[in-house]
C-alpha cells in the first residue's frame, strides 16, 4: 500500500506529482538544510483515491495525518491544540502545476476556545493571540465551509462603528474577543454546527475542503482552458506556524538576493521587527532596508546571508526569499525566482555566466526577449507620477515629449529649428509626412496599428500613439479637448508609444542604453542561433541602424514611402493621372533616378548583406487626394459659384479619384496586381534597382539585390513579373558591361499562395512570409477595422488568445504557412524562407518559425536585438524537447 | 518490325494512339462501310521513330507510302502525278488528342504543270483546274515551305488590281495561270529552289512538314498548358480528293441527322449541286434544303438517309455530317457530334431512349448542364438581330424590355400601373428597393457582381446588367449617355442579364419553357444523384419558385433583405443609431414580430423540407444613408447657412456615420462578429424564427429550421453564439409547450474556419461552405474591386482560367475546401456539409462537392435543374472514373 502522508524532509524537488508543486518545493528547502518551519504533505494520490471513493478520506489516511501531526509536535516541542502552548499549523493546497482557482489558504489552525488563552501567555500579547483566532474563524468558515466571507465583513465593520474604531488594529483585546464571539455565531448560524473545538476535527475538514476545491468550477475552468488533465489530483501543505511577532528578537522580510533594478549582487530587500507579514502590507510602520537587519541581529543576517548564496547556488538563479525571525531563529517560508526589470535580467545572467554558475546557454533562457523591448526605446521613467490624460493604440514604441501642433507644415518649420514639437492630427496623410519627419512623436485621433501615421511612426523609429479617440481635435482652434480638458497649441504633453498613453506635461524619460552585457548577451545568442536575423528597412538611416543593431540583411525594404516623400508624391500623382502614353512615361522617366538614389543609398549601406526590395505594393488611390476632401470642395464651389475653372479642375480629379476608388482596398487592385495591369511601373523600379546595382558593382561594392514581386496568389504572376524583372537586369548587364548576382522571389501573404506554394516556387528563388496580409486574409478581417471596433471585445471574452496581428497565430496560420514552406520546397529544395511581416520580431513567433525550418525572420531594426535573442532560445528550447 | 502505314479500312476507332483521333475516325467510317474517300494513315510510331533519328525519316517509311499510295491508285482507277487524270490527295495531322497550333490542311497535293492541264481536260473547267493549282501551291508553300502567306496574299492583291478584279472569283483561267506563274516565282525566291514537280517529292515534303509541325512553338506550349505528353507524336492521313464541283450530277452539302434546333427527327441540312465546300462559305450562291435532294438525286438522298442513320445508331448521337457527291457518287467526309441548343438536346437525349439507343445514364451525359441556363429565363430571341449599345456585366440572368425610368420612385409608381419600365441607376442603395420590385430589370453603372443591385436582382429572380461603365447617367436631365448616343427617359431599351448586353429598342423575348422532356430528364436526374439540391431563397415568393423547381429544402435564407425593406429600415436605423439600451430595445421589439412574419412565411412553404437561415451578416453602416450624400449635404448646409437645425442634426448623423464606417467593410464588423458584439440582434433573430416555429408546430405544420451563424472564424465564436440559440430555443419550448427539433451550424468562409474546422465542428451539426466570402478572402481580392478592375485582364492573360467567383477554384480554394470537410468530419461524422455560395449552381464546382463528400448543394432557384442534373452527371461520371 502506497502512503498517503509525507514529511517535509522526506521529499525533494523531483516529487511534484505526487507532493504537488508546492509541497516538492518546501521539500526541496528542507532537503538542502534550510530553516524551513517543519511540516507534512498530503499527496496528490490520497486526492485521487478520495474521488475514487466518491468524496471520502480513504482508509487509513487520517492516521497517517495524526502519525505526521505527532511528528511534528515532538520536532517543535508543542502538541497540537495544547492549552498552554498549541502547535498551530496553516492548511495549503498545492497541485502539480500552479492553478489559481483552487483552495486559499488558512492560517492558526488548531486555534480553539481552550487554547488561545496559552498563546497570549506564551507569545505575552492577548490581543495578538484573538486576532490570530478570529482570523482563523473567518479564513476557515470561507475557505473551507462556504460561509459567505461578506457576513464576517459585515460584523467586523458593526464592531468598529460601535467601538469608535478607524482601523482594524483600533481595536483592542476586549474587542477581538466580542468578534470571535460573533464569528463564532455566524458560524453556527451558516453551518448549522458549533464552530468545531477538536483541532483534528478542524484539520480533517480544511483537508477535505482542499481536495473538493480540485473539482470546483473555477479550477475546473481553468483546467480546461489550460489543458490541464482533470486527473492530476491536488496535494494538501500542513506546515507548523511561526510568528515574527514575539518580541523584539523576532521580525518578517522580503529580500532579492541581487538587486532586482540594476541586476547589482548585493541583498536587496526590507524588513520589519516584531510584526507579521500583514503588517508590512498595512504599511502603517516603515521596514528598514535589510543591511539593517546586520546591526540589530547579526548572527540572523549572517545566516540569512548564508541562505541566500545557498539558494541562489540551488536554483541558479536570482531568489526573492519571504523569512520569518522567530525569537532569534529564522525561518524561510519562500523562495522563488526573482522578478527584474530588464537591464537587471541582462546583467544577472552575464554576471552568473562569469561567476561560473550557470551557462551561455542557461543565460539565454534566462532573458525573456519580450522584456528586451523596455531597453531597445527612450521610455517614462517607470518610477514618476504622471498624469495621463487618454490613452489610443501602442503603434510606435518609445516616448516623446514636446509641445502640441497641429499642421504638419508648423511641426517642419518649428521641428527643424530644433524645437520639441508633437505633430497632432486626426489622421496623416502623404502630405504629412515632411511634418512627421522632425516631429518628436505623432498623435492622432483616428485610424489603427496600420494607419498611415503608424506605419511611417513605425518605420522611423518614432514614437506614436494612434487611433486615440477620447481627444477631439478642432484645428481650425488649434485645441484638442480630452473630456472637460482643454490642450491648446504650445502645451506640453508626453506620448508613450509603447502603451498608449497621452501624458500631460514632461514625463521624466530614460534613455535607451545598450550596455556591455547586452552585447555579450547577444554576441552569445548569435553563436546559438541557426535562424538569421535580418530588419525591415526603407531608408539608408534605417538600414545603418539595422547593421548597428546587428541585423544580417535587409529582409523588407518597401518601396511605397519612396513615392509618397513629398519631392516625388506630385511626379506621382502625375502618373498615375496621365491620359496618354506619354504623359505617363514623362512621369516616369522623372521617377526613375530617384528611386534608383533610394536604391544606390540602400545598398551601399548593406554592402556584402543581401537587401530584399518589394515592388510597389499598395493600391494606387493612396497617392492621390482624399475623395471626402474633393468632394466638400467641388460642393463649396458648386454651391458658392465663386472659382469654375477650378470648379471644373476639381471635378475632374473627383472623378478620377472616385474612377480608382475601391470598396475593400485591402482585398483589391495593388501589388502584383498593379505589376501586371500597369507593368511599366514595376519595370521602372527593376531599372532603378539594377542601375543602382550596376553603378555600384563598378564602384567595387558588393551588393545581393532580392527583388520581390508582392501580393502573388497565382503561379503565372510570378512567372510573368520575373520574367519581366530577369529581362530588365539582362538589359542593364548587357548595356553596361558589368556582371552581378541576384535573386527574384515573391511575399506569401495570401492563403492560395500557401495553397498552390509548390507551383509559385518554381518561378520564385525565395519565399517571404507577409504576415500581417496573411493573417488579415485567413481570419478575414482587417487590422484597421478589427483592432478599432471588436478585436479588444475578442481578446477580452477570449475568442482570440491574443491579438493575431501582434502574435502569430500558429494554430491557424501555422498550418497554411507549414503547408506553404513543404510545398515550396517539396519543388525547390534550396528556397530560401523568411518573414517580414511584424511577427518576426516577436519571440513566439520567432519560435514557430525556427520550427517551421525558416531561413530568417525579418523584423523592425530596433527589433532585431530581441530576434537574434528569442531565435537562440527558440534553438535551445527546440533542442531540449528533441 | 512494325508497320508505319495503314489504309483507313485497316484501321478502326480504338486504333486512336496509333493513327491518331482523325485517322482512327476515317477508319472507322470505312469499317463500317460507309463512302469515305480511301487513304492511308501513317503512325504516331514514324513520327517517333522519325525524332528518334534526328527528324530523318526511318528506313522503309518511304517505300510503304509509295506501296500505300499504289493501292490508292488501284482502287481510284487514277495515277499520283498522271497528266491525262491525276490522283490528287489531302495531307492533314493527326495526334491522338486533337490539337490546334500543329499543321494545317494541303489540298489537291499532286498537282504539277504537267497534270493541271489533264484536270482541267478532265473537269471541262480550266478555271477550276488553275485554282487548284493556285491554291496548293500556295498551301504548300505556306504551311510545308513556311513562305510567308502574306507574299502569296500581297501577289494575289496586285494581279486583282490589274485585271480590276474585285474578287477571287472574277479572275478568270488565264489570270489564274499568271498568279500560278508568280506563285511558282515567290516560292522559288523564297525556298531557293523550284516548285516541286515530282508528285512524291511534294508528298514527302508534307509528311516532313507534318513531323516537324509537332514540335513547333505553337503546338509546344499547347501542349505544356493542356498537360499533354511530349512523347505521343502525331500521325498523317493522306486522303484521296473527291469533287463536287465536277458538273450537276455532282455536290456538296452538309447535314444534321436530326433538327439542332428543335431536336425533331429529321434530316436537316442544305446542299449545293456542282460546287465545292468553298462556294458554299462564299455565299455566291443559295444552297438548298437537304429535302430537295430527295428530287434531284433521289438515289442519292435514299443512300444519304442510310448512311445517316447508320452513323447515328453508330454513334449513338445526333451527326453533323460533311458530304460530297462525285457525279453521282456519295463520299463522306466527315461526321461529328452536332452541336445543339438546349431545348434539342433535352429532346434529342428524351427521343433517343425511347428509341432504345441509349441509356437514361447516357442521355444525362448528352445534356450539358450549362447549356439549361438558356432554358431557365426569358431570353433574347438568338436569331433577331439586335442593336447592342453597351456591355456591362451579367449581374442576373433573364431578359427585360422596357421604358428607361431614372428613379425608384417612378419605377414603382408607372410599375405598379403595369408599365414595363427598366430603372437605370449609377448604383442601387436599399432605398431602391421599391423601385427594383416591380421593374423588369435593373441596369447600373457602377458596381460588381456582388453590388447591391445585382445581389437584390438575382435574388428576385430579376434581369440586372450591372457595372456597365460605359454608360454615363445624368439622373437630373433624366438622360444616359453612350458614346455620342443619348438616350432619354421612356426609350425602350432591353437588357440581357444573361450576357451584360445593352440594347436600343425592344429586342424579340422568348419565354422559357420547362418542356415534359425537361422534366423527365430531370427525373432520371434525381433517381441518379447522391448529392442533395436546395436553393437559395430569402421570400416566400422565391420558395414556392425553389419547390416547383425541384428544390429539397432552402439551402441559404438571408435575413439582412428582410432589414432592407423600406418599411423596415427606418427602423433598423432607429436600432443602429440608438442611444440608450432603452431606444434600442424599443427598436428590436418592434422588428421581432416583423421578422418572425418572415421566417413564418418561409417555414410555411418549406414545410417537410429543412430552411437554413443565417443570422444578419452584414456590416451595420450597409443599413445608414452614405457619408459622401451626408457630406454633401451638410457642406452645403454649412455654406449656404440656411438651416442650422438640420446641418446640427445632419452633421451628428455624418458623425455616427463615420464612427460606423470601414476601411474594408468586407474585412470589417460583421457576420458573427456582430453576433458577438451585439448580442441583443441576434437574439431578437433566434427568437423570431423559434417563436415562428413554434407557432407553425401548434398548426400542425412539421417544420425544420437550421439557424446558421455566418463568417465564424474560431471555435469559441460558435460556441458563445449556438448557447444563445440553444438557450432561447428552450425558453421558447419553455414558454409555449411545444417540442420542436432544430439544428445549429455555421458558414464556413475564412480559410481559418477550414483550418481550424474540427475544432469548430464540435459545436456545429452543419457546415455549410459560402464559397463566395471564402474566395474572396483566399484569392484576397474582393469581387466588386477584381470583376470591375482587374480580373478581365487575369482572364485574358491566363493567369486564371477562369472567373474564381463563377467556377470554384479548385486548385487553390478546393484543397481549403476539402481539409475543412475532412477535419470536420474527424470529430463529427456525420456532420451534413453543403454549400451556398453561387458555385452551388455551377455543374464543375458540382462535380467537386459530389467528389468531397458534401451532402447537398444551395443555389437560385433558376438554378435548382441545372444543379439536379448536373449532381447526377458528378455521380455517373465518377463512377466511370472508378
Amino acid at each position: 500500500m502506497s502512503r498517503f502522508v509525507y514529511a517535509f524532509s522526506e521529499g525533494n524537488a523531483q516529487m511534484r506529482n505526487l507532493l504537488g508543486g508546492k509541497g516538492a518545493g518546501l521539500a526541496e528547502m528542507t532537503r538542502i538544510g534550510l530553516p524551513v518551519p517543519p511540516g507534512i504533505t498530503i499527496t496528490t494520490e490520497a486526492c485521487k483515491e478520495f474521488y475514487r471513493q466518491g468524496e471520502k478520506f480513504p482508509a487509513g489516511l487520517e492516521e497517517e495525518i495524526r502519525a505526521g501531526m505527532r511528528e511534528l509536535e515532538k520536532q517543535m516541542g508543542k502538541v497540537f491544540g495544547d492549552e498552554k502552548d498549541p502547535l498551530l499549523v496553516s492548511v495549503r493546497s498545492g497541485a502539480p502545476i500552479s492553478m489559481p482557482g483552487m483552495m486559499d489558504t488558512i492560517l492558526n489552525l488548531g486555534l480553539t476556545d481552550a487554547s488561545v488563552g496559552g498563546l497570549a501567555a506564551k507569545t505575552g500579547n492577548e490581543r495578538f493571540a484573538w486576532d490570530c483566532y478570529r482570523r482563523f474563524i473567518q479564513m476557515f468558515g470561507d475557505v473551507a465551509m462556504k460561509v459567505p466571507g461578506e457576513k464576517f465583513e459585515r460584523a467586523l465593520e458593526e464592531l468598529k462603528e460601535e467601538r469608535g474604531a478607524k482601523l482594524d488594529t483600533d481595536l483592542n483585546a476586549d474587542a477581538l474577543k466580542e468578534l470571535v464571539r460573533r464569528f463564532k455565531a455566524i458560524y453556527r448560524e451558516t453551518v448549522g454546527e458549533d464552530f468545531p473545538q477538536d483541532p483534528y476535527a478542524q484539520l480533517f475538514a480544511a483537508v477535505h475542503a482542499v481536495f473538493a476545491s480540485w473539482n470546483n468550477e473555477r479550477a475546473k475552468v481553468y483546467r480546461r482552458v489550460n489543458k490541464i488533465p482533470d486527473d492530476l489530483g491536488t496535494a494538501v501543505n500542513i506546515q507548523t506556524m511561526v510568528f515574527g511577532n514575539m518580541g523584539n528578537t523576532s521580525g518578517t522580510g522580503v529580500a532579492f538576493t541581487r538587486n532586482p533594478s540594476t541586476g547589482e549582487k548585493v541583498l536587496y530587500g526590507e524588513y520589519l521587527v516584531n510584526a507579521q507579514g500583514e503588517d508590512v502590507v498595512a504599511g502603517i510602520r516603515t521596514p528598514q532596508p535589510i543591511a539593517n537587519l546586520k546591526k540589530d541581529m547579526p548572527g540572523v543576517y549572517e545566516q540569512f546571508e548564508q541562505v541566500a548564496q545557498l539558494l541562489e547556488k540551488h536554483y541558479k538563479d536570482v531568489q526573492d526569499i519571504e523569512f520569518t525571525i522567530q525569537e532569534g531563529k529564522l525561518y524561510i517560508l519562500q523562495t522563488r525566482s526573482g522578478k527584474r526589470t530588464a537591464a537587471a535580467a541582462v546583467k544577472i545572467a552575464v554576471d552568473m555566466v562569469n561567476e561560473g554558475l550557470i551557462t551561455k546557454e542557461e543565460a539565454i533562457l534566462r532573458v525573456d526577449p519580450n522584456q528586451l523591448v523596455q531597453l531597445m526605446h527612450r521610455r517614462i521613467d517607470p518610477a514618476a507620477k504622471v498624469e495621463v490624460i487618454a490613452e489610443g493604440l501602442p503603434a510606435s514604441p518609445g516616448a516623446a515629449t514636446g509641445k502640441v501642433v497641429f499642421s504638419a507644415d508648423e511641426a517642419e518649420e518649428r521641428g527643424n529649428r530644433g524645437e520639441a514639437v508633437i505633430l497632432v492630427r486626426t489622421e496623416t496623410t502623404p502630405d504629412d509626412i515632411h511634418g512627421i519627419i522632425p516631429a518628436r512623436g505623432v498623435l492622432t485621433s483616428r485610424g489603427g496599428m496600420t494607419s498611415h501615421a503608424a506605419v511611417v511612426a513605425r518605420g522611423m523609429g518614432k514614437p506614436a500613439v494612434c487611433g486615440c479617440e477620447a481627444i477631439k481635435i478642432d484645428p481650425a482652434a488649434e485645441v484638442f479637448y480630452v473630456g472637460d480638458r482643454v490642450i491648446k497649441k504650445d502645451d506640453v504633453i508626453t506620448i508613450d508609444g509603447a502603451t498608449g498613453r497621452v501624458i500631460l506635461g514632461a514625463a521624466p524619460l530614460i534613455e535607451p542604453e545598450l550596455s556591455g552585457d547586452f552585447e555579450t548577451i547577444l554576441k552569445w545568442a548569435d553563436e546559438i542561433r541557426t535562424l538569421g536575423v535580418r530588419a525591415n528597412a526603407d531608408y539608408p538611416r534605417d538600414a545603418v541602424q539595422a547593421r548597428r543593431f546587428g541585423a544580417e540583411g535587409i529582409g523588407l525594404c518597401r518601396t511605397e514611402h519612396m513615392f509618397m516623400e513629398v519631392d516625388r508624391l506630385p511626379i506621382v500623382q502625375k502618373m498615375i493621372l496621365a491620359r496618354t502614353k506619354e504623359e505617363r512615361e514623362a512621369a516616369l522617366a522623372k521617377l526613375l533616378p530617384i528611386q534608383q538614389n533610394d536604391f544606390y543609398g540602400i545598398l551601399k549601406v548593406m554592402e556584402g548583406l543581401p537587401v530584399t526590395i518589394r515592388l510597389l505594393d499598395p493600391p494606387l488611390h493612396e497617392f492621390l487626394p482624399k475623395e471626402e476632401e474633393l468632394l466638400v470642395e467641388v460642393t463649396r464651389l458648386r454651391v458658392t459659384g465663386e472659382n469654375p475653372e477650378l470648379l471644373a479642375e476639381k471635378e475632374e480629379l473627383l472623378r478620377q479619384v472616385r474612377a480608382l476608388k475601391e470598396f475593400n482596398p485591402m482585398l483589391g487592385h495593388r501589388g502584383c496586381r498593379l505589376g501586371i495591369t500597369w507593368p511599366e511601373v514595376y519595370e521602372m523600379q527593376a531599372r532603378a534597382i539594377f542601375n543602382a546595382v550596376s553603378q555600384l558593382v563598378k564602384e567595387g561594392v558588393k551588393v545581393l539585390p532580392e527583388v520581390m514581386i508582392p501580393l502573388v496568389g497565382t503561379a503565372k504572376e510570378l512567372e510573368i513579373l520575373r520574367e519581366m524583372v530577369v529581362r530588365v537586369a539582362e538589359e542593364v548587364k548587357a548595356r553596361d558591361g558589368v556582371d552581378f548576382e541576384y535573386k527574384v522571389g515573391t511575399m506569401i501573404e495570401l492563403p492560395r499562395a500557401c495553397l498552390v506554394a509548390d507551383h509559385i516556387a518554381e518561378h520564385a528563388e525565395f519565399f517571404s512570409f507577409g504576415t500581417n496580409d496573411l493573417t488579415q486574409t485567413t481570419f478575414g478581417f482587417s487590422r484597421d477595422d478589427a483592432e478599432g471596433k471588436f478585436l479588444p471585445q475578442y481578446i477580452e471574452k477570449k475568442i482570440l488568445p491574443e491579438n493575431p496581428f501582434a502574435v502569430l497565430d500558429q494554430e491557424g496560420l501555422g498550418q497554411l504557412i507549414a503547408l506553404g514552406v513543404q510545398k515550396g520546397r517539396s519543388v525547390r529544395p534550396d528556397l530560401k524562407v523568411g518573414i517580414c511581416g511584424e511577427h518576426g520580431g516577436e519571440p513566439s513567433s520567432i519560435d514557430f518559425c525556427h520550427r517551421t525550418g525558416f531561413n530568417y525572420v525579418s523584423c523592425s531594426p530596433f527589433r532585431v536585438p530581441i530576434a537574434r535573442l528569442a531565435a537562440a532560445r527558440a534553438e535551445l528550447l527546440n533542442r531540449k524537447k528533441q
